[in-house]
């Protein structure tokens, strides 16, 4: 009989929100919760087969958040001493490499995630990927998505470089003309960590096809209470449009444990556009449990 | 590394059944099956993080019972001394301290589940709640649910008390201008379980936004052998409509063990509407069985 | 408290595909990968009750595989020395005995999977069925399908024979005037197998109600290698319509473990249609692991 892990996580924030012009509004939210399902076989000679099943859910309303029930991740793995191919759905690399790893506050979730963060080439389902194996904190994966005749075929390639307190990272996608990449670092200073990333776009199409993103966070760690700071910026142009933004987040946790937090947080979309078109606010007191 | 206790409750009947003036007909029929996935965390100094997510599934077509798959919970809870914060979506203290409680020839599912006890107020998603400890047999919970600019904001509120013998409970819920509470009562005396609740509805609107509804019930345990009876009535206005309406159940159960069950009952619901209309019965047997 | 067991298989194939005169196309295929749920309880005096609920999903894009997500089975049963007694939902006993038994290549799943054989009279959801306990190599079953004036009443009966080398089967299905059965046989001799089922369908209605179906398939075993072949054949009429067709699949499994296979195959149907109308070819590499 084989062993299957459940692991997951619960978290939900209590939030005001102003959407635009709207009326501020109180709401429960959902910050990417999920349920997981994984096991491993060891077949000798270092070779190993396992399988992945992730499950995206609103921890407000119940529903799955999105069409495909295992949304996070649907995978068979065989890995080995040559690294690891992997077959089926899940999130791309190269957002893991760059824009997720520096959002640090609430781990890119719900309403303070990056809203700038370019995800043009992005495609999850229909997949192949290789990962190396770590080579002195260097690790890569490589992934191509088929297309099956319903959209293009699409790339992913994401670069991973720990060392010490210095961590690197970098991330390409391309599907058709359009293609975006990414570079990341983040370094830690005794009770400071600092991170950034800076992405081109180029959606290939349209009199500006082109912009440029880029984002810098830092925290302070102090027991058990980290302060967050965190500010990102786009120029107008490919899928942004006619408008530049800014998004600015304060964050504040408490960790309750390794697994479990509460924490605050205030975020702040601006758009350049008139009438508050696209501005966003919210103030936000939450709970998250790993489990 | 957490633990993850897995549980829930498979219950299906084969029926005979007879909706207003249709043809008799051949049912197998779900009976509020589900599966449920929870897990705590002790946090120290008597504090502890909890998650809770239920599913309720159809054990007779497969299907999820709702377009929302953890239509019964999803949740994250912190606890303490000081009772207990959750968030997200749970069904309704109100009813549980009420109506359910006193259905207990099969906890209140399935086609013997009461058909007159008023929803009015009822929600599920998107809330905040504080629980009360126990204090002397008495516990408490109120329930605020965010409208999110897509409904009115609706509140909940339940307390029950248990003493001995004794088993009272109260539930009242609001949503804008509609409300219902209810009062329950149930005693246990020897071999004899008598319960019954009264409920008030309050819709807010209409020529008669009125009514009363009440239900009695009684149980006489012997051996492994249970014997139900179970009677509830309603007055027209409201939610009801027009016309008012009886509800008579009876039930049989043979407990297995403390987990499986097998049944039988006979449950009929008759309108004061012409030709039928509102009317349903059915005779039913089948197998309950928790995990 | 009860234990609850997981299980499951997922099994995905990189393939490169041709439809009818369309492009060939790469292709990340799902083979009918599953997550399984099942737990017993010891009743005493042999008495037993179980549930069962299995969740049939897309291993190439997350989602579930059918609208309803326990497609595969969501049960509950009672066994005993009488056999077992089940309701609720699961697949044809009569398909298990007979058309899957000799798919023996890759468990008839995926593009592979046989294209010819006859399911009319196929129902899932609503059922009640008797399961007869083992008699020296022989067990049966018989399942009604209730239509709860949505469809027609069906009924399904599977037997199977077992002894040393020898392994036998039936099936039966009906619903309203269609009805198909089939026999099938499987012989153990040394590396080789040899398994093969003859299926006779009839719709009950059309000018060609009725059509013969056959298959079979031979596996010779060398170490941890599979050899297979696996070729069948249907005439014209009934749910095929104007024209018959052949499926030749030629398969090779690397068996990694117990557990676990790399494997691939090609597969091609072959309609007597013109224009390549009803063609399909596949080459397929790809992973299955148990779990």
């Amino acid at each position: 009989q084989s062993s299957v892990t459940l692991w997951g996580r619960i978290n939900t924030t209590v939030e005001s929100q102003k959407v635009e012009n709207q009326d501020r509004k109180a709401v429960v939210q959902n910050n990417s919760s999920r349920l997981g399902f994984k096991g491993t076989e060891d077949l000798g000679g270092g070779l190993k087969a396992s399988f992945l099943l992730e499950h995206g859910l609103n921890s407000d309303d119940g529903k799955a958040t999105n069409s495909a029930f295992w949304n996070r991740e649907a995978a068979v793995q065989l890995s080995g001493s040559f690294g690891a191919v992997k077959l089926g759905r899940w999130t791309n690399g190269s957002y893991f490499a760059t824009a997720d790893y520096v959002s640090m506050h609430n781990h890119d979730t719900g309403t303070s995630s990056d809203a700038l963060y370019s995800g043009v080439g992005w495609t999850e389902a229909n997949k192949v990927g290789y990962f190396t194996p770590n080579y002195g904190g260097f690790t890569a994966e490589i992934t191509a998505h088929a297309g099956e005749g319903v959209d293009k075929r699409a790339f992913d390639l994401a670069a991973n470089y720990d060392q010490g307190p210095l961590h690197l990272g970098f991330g390409y996608s391309n599907q058709g003309d359009a293609n975006q990449y990414a570079i990341r670092g983040l370094y830690e200073l005794g009770a400071f960590t600092f991170g950034g990333y800076y992405q081109r776009e180029d959606i290939g199409t349209g009199s500006k096809p082109t912009r440029n993103i880029g984002r810098v966070s830092a925290m302070y760690t102090m027991g058990a209470s980290e302060f967050h700071v965190n500010v990102g910026g786009t120029e107008s142009g490919g899928l942004q449009g006619a408008n530049g933004a800014k998004q600015y987040t304060l964050g504040y946790n408490y960790n309750l444990s390794k697994r479990t937090k509460v924490y605050g947080f205030y975020t702040a979309v601006d758009s350049t556009a008139d009438n508050k078109k696209g501005d966003f606010d919210s103030l936000a007191v939450g709970i998250r449990h790993n489990f």
